[in-house]
């Protein structure tokens, strides 16, 4: 149990409208910045996304855009078309350009997919990110397969390759590490669900969170973009908003069988990109940045898992293991989401994002990001701080009764 | 007539190269700079865009994002949601923000309409932007209007409405003033379409170059997106890369009916604008900002009356009239437009768009854009140039024979 004055109580109001507004996603900065300029945000730990991908981001657009005035050009000039920043991207990826769609942000590519390939049946996996059963079109079945909680929201593999086969739908999503819980399936596993299941015409594997991942202690990267050659039912997607630290630019790319990319492309998609976004994709193939952005992936690894330790010290939450930049907690001892996550805006500033629309989720939950490691430190002491004022409150009410 | 050199040939022939690869489209400034690093290109006269208007963006964007160091928001925050920048736009379009549809360029709106409200029959004017038959999905018959050389490629409003009432399609498309001819029909002929046509689903009205049209002396804007809220069949549609100078931006609305607006919104479009577009849109609706946008929004529509004017001056050449920031030219005695294009590159370094690949056009035509003044003079004195060598070239011809 959480108190709140008269005056905080308004703004508990005016946030709930505002998570309203936005369905089952967390308003933008920008949206708050509009609509609630009373809060001041100090943490964005509702924001999945590495700042230090960020900073390094910024450091080449200084030196490359903005000052050498070639700004002028992103600003001004259209894009290339999807084939010709998919040429880019090609040799890098290790696949062919054919198999490359370039999208607007993984999330258009998540729609066109699900949109255009997603026939008849589509199992989900729950907890999971919103849009995969939102998007579904009318006519289309949803059946969801339930992470359990006993097993700390992780995959059980043989569990689920025998539920997709009993079930047979033509599409299946894994979102690898997955959202909300950040829990991780080995390469290995997932390599094992793609031969077990070669009846299911679309295996979605996203992978937005997999620089964050690791399966050695080099903390090197593990992906499976590459076996779309082997297995054209493998569609591989990929989000750069988190590990890029570059939402706002809007990149995002998916790799399937070329007859997909070419359906896309027959009658759309064309300038789906922007500026920014392609000027972003051709750094990304560049040896400089892939070496430097190396650097900053492990450095915020390193925070992350430092963060996550501290934050399993804390009493009356649970911590649910993660391969993310975030981690889901679990509140304990009466503690509740929606207050839990206005106070922590109100009294610290620190924007959380509370997990109660999130279908598969029973209990408390809410989903906490890993940010900058100053951040984290701060965000570790006002959670703690929220934690002694509901034992004192707990105290001094047992004592009233 | 007009002769190459042997390496000239060859860029011919890779210029050719890259047009194929792009379809119907040009390929992009950066495409050619990639592919194509030995033509230097000077002055960009495919381009369909203000210069003027991009200058004041820039101005804004360095004084407001730049110096102040809010490019990082912009950068790494997700943009807002399709109906909170709707909402930004309502009261300056003068529409209820439920009718606003906000796309990533208006070509994701057009895209978004034919798949999704086009049923049966769509009925397209000729010559016109290629997306908009390329987009029709399969099982839906497309009927072209052609409009008649001998009129100017300008639309009949009679024989228009005769010919929709004939052929009963669910979508009709007017893009006012037209591309590629730049041909424009007054509001009170568009809004006697629609009285006459009320039976049409879906009267696609394409809004994209209307700030380059008037009707008054002060070349006061015309447009009709308020005739949503009468006339539910309407839709209009509008790119802001052309008359605001920021192609590279992506950033498009539509306005439609609210159920329209809601199927799309209802599974799918999440996060499809950018930071940088949702900076342009609400800049767009400020009054310091439309005002400044209004001096260099005339001053344009001045200097592409008297690059017209100066166009026809020159012999050999047929300039279609025009009030976009564009003409349609059609070259005559002989010149063909593959060669006049190509020379233009290689010797004056002006990229221009060849249209032979335009259905409805028959003949040597190229499409030419209005830039800043200096350009636009440097245009003139080069294509004066091709056609003196066209001329010389003959009598050395005939005399030869």
């Amino acid at each position: 149990m959480i108190k709140f004055t008269s005056d905080e109580l308004k703004v508990v109001k005016k946030i709930e409208v505002l998570k309203n507004e936005a369905g089952s996603h967390s308003p933008s900065f920008f949206t708050f910045k509009q609509k609630l300029p009373e809060v001041d945000i100090k943490v964005d730990a509702c924001f999945l996304s590495n700042p230090y991908a960020t900073d390094l981001f910024i450091e080449y657009f200084n030196r490359e855009i903005l000052n050498t005035g070639n700004i002028r050009d992103l600003l001004e000039s259209y894009p290339s078309q999807n084939g010709v920043i998919a040429e880019i991207l090609a040799d890098f990826l290790k696949v062919d350009s054919g198999n490359i769609f370039i999208g607007n942000g993984a999330i258009e590519i998540i729609q066109a997919v699900i949109h255009n390939f997603t026939k008849r049946k589509i199992l989900i996996t729950i907890p999971t990110f919103s849009s995969y059963y939102e998007y579904v079109k009318e006519g289309i079945e949803v059946v969801y397969y339930n992470l359990e909680k006993e097993n700390n929201y992780n995959l059980n593999v043989e569990e689920y390759i025998a539920f997709v086969k009993l079930n047979r739908p033509d599409t299946i999503v894994l979102i690898n590490p997955n959202n909300p819980n950040g829990g991780y399936t080995k390469a290995a596993d997932v390599c094992r669900i793609i031969e077990e299941l070669s009846f299911v015409d679309n295996i979605i594997i996203d992978e937005s969170f997999i620089h964050f991942a690791y399966e050695s202690e080099s903390y090197q990267l593990v992906s499976l973009s590459h076996l779309v050659k082997e297995h054209p039912n493998v569609i591989v997607l990929k989000s750069m908003s988190k590990d890029f630290g570059i939402a706002g630019v809007r990149a995002g790319y998916g790799v399937m069988r070329k007859e997909y990319v070419d359906l896309l492309l027959k009658n759309g998609y064309l300038w789906n990109s922007n500026g920014f976004a392609e000027y972003f994709f051709r750094l990304y193939t560049r040896a400089d940045f892939a070496l430097r952005y190396d650097k900053v992936r492990v450095k915020y690894i390193v925070e992350t898992l430092e963060f996550i330790r501290e934050l399993r010290q804390l009493p009356t939450i649970k911590v649910y293991p993660s391969m993310a930049n975030f981690v889901l907690i679990e509140l304990q001892e009466g503690l509740k989401s929606t207050e839990f996550v206005a106070k922590l805006l109100i009294t610290y500033g620190i924007y959380v994002r509370t997990c109660d629309d999130k279908i598969g989720l029973k209990g408390q939950f809410i989903r906490l990001a890993s940010r900058s490691k100053e951040e984290n430190d701060y965000v570790i002491q006002s959670i703690k701080a929220c934690i002694e004022m509901n034992e004192v409150l707990k105290l001094v009410n047992e004592t009233v009764v």
